[in-house]
């Protein structure tokens, strides 16, 4: 039996994720990751998902459906909305309503019934598209949640809200992935990628993770349609 | 165009949130109903949800599917897990982990996609099962994640968790139910109902249901095998 402490950890399938996943695995914990397959239009992020958990060793990785496509409002899930390709000021169109409460929420009944307390999400305040549930004040949010709403909160097991990559650039995330061998190949951040797994270039996500490999000094290996 | 406020309100095909809906809609709000499909084995309720949802008039009735049987560790979604026929101290064995959270989220994501600031379920802290997450300690830090998580609470417009039934006992709201108009008749809160909707009338949600018409004085329209 392994006496490691255990942790939920949610993977998208991206970058950021994948570097998350190995800064837990550092950390001593034994981790279990989590895939929410919520309808998105980027179907090829699960397959990476499987990749990458496969390729850490991950005690048990699952994927969760749930239908958030129902419930529309986002270009990441709804197809009559279109992925932008230029950066504008304000909350983006790929903004998916209350995704991170929602992800988090999963992870922690996960947690509760495998005897986690910790949950690691790859949120990022830095180089990031302007989401509101990445940023920190909505962790420390959730956390309390988390301990108000669940048996193993009220019976004094505290959950931590784990959040490693919050105040790091996409470079410096990169740097730290390339340091805990994190294979970057697997990964994709493309919103619009298609059924091969090749990103587009030119959404958002896509520029962040170029620019980041590109001031990293790091080669990028994602395959571009264009 | 209606002119009134919009509510999201979970709806589970049982006494309390049927109760609850009809709060909603006596305080002026155009209601928009949210089932959830967790792979519950009390599948009876989701057609009740349904019939309720109608009898009512809802603007709009969305049943969404979320996978917890896969994460397991209830009575309600393990059936290798028995509900039990006595109420002991403590959290019982059909506690869903994190079920409350989830589902706020979920209904949060449909709010924010509509437009509706206010979100209602009928969790109460009287009469019940011992449940963390039906406490208005709980509901109240989920009110502050709805307004950190989100492009709607962050852009200004502040959402609200409303828990109308939390103080009540179960005559109190069959009484305020009676009053509303709801037809108990159509709602069933047993947590192992048969195909054809009817009642074990042994489990902890059964006894108080039982418990709470023979209090409030109002016959009790159930249909139990036993």
């Amino acid at each position: 039996m392994s006496k490691k402490p255990k942790a939920v950890i949610l993977i998208s399938g991206g970058l950021d994720s994948a570097t998350t996943l190995a800064i837990a695995q550092e950390q001593g914990y034994e981790c279990y990751a989590l895939s929410i397959d919520y309808g998105q239009r980027h179907r090829a992020e699960l397959q990476a998902a499987r990749r990458i958990a496969k390729s850490f060793g991950v005690t048990e990785h699952k994927t969760i459906h749930v239908g958030l496509d129902e419930l529309g409002g986002s270009a990441l899930t709804d197809k009559t909305i279109a992925v932008p390709e230029t950066l504008k000021e304000g909350i983006p169109a790929t903004y998916v309503p209350a995704r991170n409460t929602i992800f988090l929420s999963l992870a922690l009944g996960w947690a509760e019934v495998i005897g986690a307390r910790a949950l690691f999400i790859g949120v990022t305040a830095v180089d990031y598209s302007g989401y509101p549930d990445c940023r920190e004040t909505f962790t420390h949010a959730f956390e309390k949640v988390a301990n108000l709403g669940t048996r193993a909160g009220v019976e004094g097991g505290a959950f931590q809200i784990h959040t490693p990559l919050v105040t790091l650039s996409k470079a410096a995330i990169i740097q730290q992935g390339i340091r805990l061998g994190v294979d970057y190949g697997l990964t994709i951040s493309c919103y619009q990628s298609d059924e091969e797994g090749r990103a587009c270039g030119v959404c958002d996500s896509c520029r962040f993770r170029k620019q980041g490999f590109q001031e990293a000094g790091v080669a990028d290996p994602t395959h571009y349609r264009k």
